[in-house]
């Protein structure tokens, strides 16, 4: 997989297909709603196992049911194709776990 | 257990006997370090079934291998001694958990 830093024209494109993800910055960004912090969990260690899986790893904010996912490549310094493939994994998982 | 909101002496001195916390707002807050993030996910799960056996749940930030714990007692609008409480039981799962 690349790790090469994607362009701001690249990493818009891809944003147009993610629609509940955002750019505050070098990172890409959502927050998913959960029932209650037992669903949220439930998700985060879906998430958790993805990480191991393929050796990539997103900052994670647990606020009772909200969890917040940040995707960079530190590697890279920046944004890459390896943080967009996350984050659809990451959109299957939480439909899984019932996100609201 | 008391939801009563404490004063700023009330929570110093109980932050005299916690070094590694601090409280840099409206609430408390430490950062743990793990060998790498299984461990941090280690930690995070007992952290979990802790915050549901008591009600009382932190936020929780996971960076690869630290892990941020952030206390606060909403019902109260400030700190209380249930942070407190939660805050050695923590202390007590990470050292547990292989907290460095």
């Amino acid at each position: 997989m690349s790790l090469t830093k994607l362009s701001e024209p690249e990493i818009t494109a891809r944003l147009d297909v993610l629609p509940e993800w955002s750019q505050p910055g070098e990172e890409i960004q959502r927050t998913y709603r959960f029932a209650d912090f037992v669903g949220a969990m439930a998700f985060v260690d879906r998430i958790a196992d993805e990480a191991e899986r393929v050796q990539h790893h997103p900052d994670i904010l647990i606020r009772y049911s909200r969890v917040t996912l940040s995707l960079s490549t530190h590697d890279a310094g920046g944004i890459t194709e390896k943080d967009f493939e996350f984050a659809h994994a990451a959109d299957r998982m939480a439909t899984a776990s019932g996100c609201k």
